[in-house]
């Protein structure tokens, strides 16, 4: 049971600006729902409807403080729900502490500059966790990994990778200073398939439209591209990109 | 100037149904409408703000029947949209003839069983252009490449690569008389790239959630996979998957 008052209050977190206010992100859906109860996030609320909360028992019990445990109808999840189609289950997490970037960590990392679009940054955070890349270092002005749309499209895996915000310039800069090799994904860069790729790395993947900034630009070893095939098409997505790229320097490194 | 009952109309067409009955499809914004005019479809109505018009004379003069051509304010625009930011111009076209595949085309083909998420279908469709694929062949449950996310995700890919529905089955069963050899992308499958690539083939994709379905499978020569270098996550999405799919089949072939 949930009181008209508390659900009115958890519908108030629909909007970005309350999650800021208040420190919190909202997790939906069974699968993810079930990941974020097996880390170790703050749970701020759970709502539930009956039959989820039964079955899932020893997922919640004793994970989650009672007094934050609400049964809800499908109607009144409805209401609280960012989703087209709630799904049974939805969670208030406290964000996690923002991380900071070590230039200095071996191995390979990725840096956003200005992604926009949630789907994009969902599907990259799902490409990071495939790959086994522990790190994404991104523009301040990158979208937020705990907007509702990415969490949704990374399916879990904002669980497993680290998301840093800062100023990707100094981390670069500092990157380099350690022996990393920076690469860039810039439209006209050499084939990525015959380029020698060194597995201690940044790569920098630029804005959907605007691509790599040129401050930036500077600070890239090494440009590189996905061959142009057909010849007729202007670009790949963002995340197609990524992936493929992503998915290069792995095959390479096995 | 356009009348209000003629705004209303072409309003109507946000709905499916509509643009079904009318047989005719919805493109919006600067660059596909661009490349929309510049190919053979045929135009049923063009809305777009005086400045469009007038910068755009070239394009559309000529082109487009002056009886359907209207110019349109912001606001009026925004009242026919189905985008949240909808960008000086709209254009409703006829639908293209249905396509049939022809099993005995050589070279390389991606198939499409039930692939749900307008996204992913305008970015496979992307995907294809880039890499020079001239068909995609999908069941008839898989979402239709006219649908407007699809065309808007797509970003005029939709015009140049060849989009067939139908029966699936049958077409891969040809396809391997015709000496083309059927990969399916199956998690567990064997890894991609220790794989020998035929490129005269067709390459399965599966539903987002579900994969190929089971009769489909027994028509698969080759099980092929993305090596999990993670080992912490699922499943990659249905697009980059294809994405590094393609670009691991263009890659061999160069």
């Amino acid at each position: 049971m949930i009181s008209n008052t508390k659900l009115k209050y958890l519908a108030s977190f629909k909007q970005a600006k309350y999650r800021a206010e208040s420190n919190v992100f909202v997790v939906e859906g069974e699968k993810i729902v079930r990941e974020t109860l097996l880390s170790d996030l703050e749970v701020e609320a759970l709502c539930a409807t009956a039959d989820w909360l039964g079955a899932n028992n020893q997922l919640w019990h004793g994970r989650v403080n009672p007094d934050k445990v609400y049964e809800v109808s499908d109607e009144e999840l409805s209401r609280i729900s960012l989703q087209k189609a709630p799904n049974k289950v939805w969670l208030l997490a406290v964000q996690p502490q923002a991380l900071s970037a070590d230039p200095a960590t071996n191995g390979f990392v990725l840096a956003l500059d200005r992604i926009q679009d949630p789907g994009n940054m969902g599907t990259i955070l799902r490409i990071a966790d495939w790959c086994g890349i522990r790190h994404i270092v991104c523009t301040a002005d990158t979208v937020d990994y705990l907007n509702p749309k990415v969490i949704q499209a990374s399916m879990g895996s904002f669980l497993r990778v680290g998301v840093h915000y800062g100023d990707l310039e100094e981390y670069l800069a500092q990157s380099k200073t350690h022996g990393k090799t920076v690469y860039g994904a810039v439209l006209g860069g050499d084939n990525v398939f015959e380029t020698p790729l060194n597995d201690n790395a940044v790569l920098v993947i630029g804005n959907e439209s605007k691509g790599i900034s040129s401050q930036l630009c500077e600070l890239v070893d090494k440009k590189i591209a996905i061959p142009n095939w057909g010849g007729t098409c202007e670009s790949l997505n963002a995340s197609v990109a990524t992936g493929i790229f992503c998915a290069e320097f792995r095959r390479r490194k096995q």
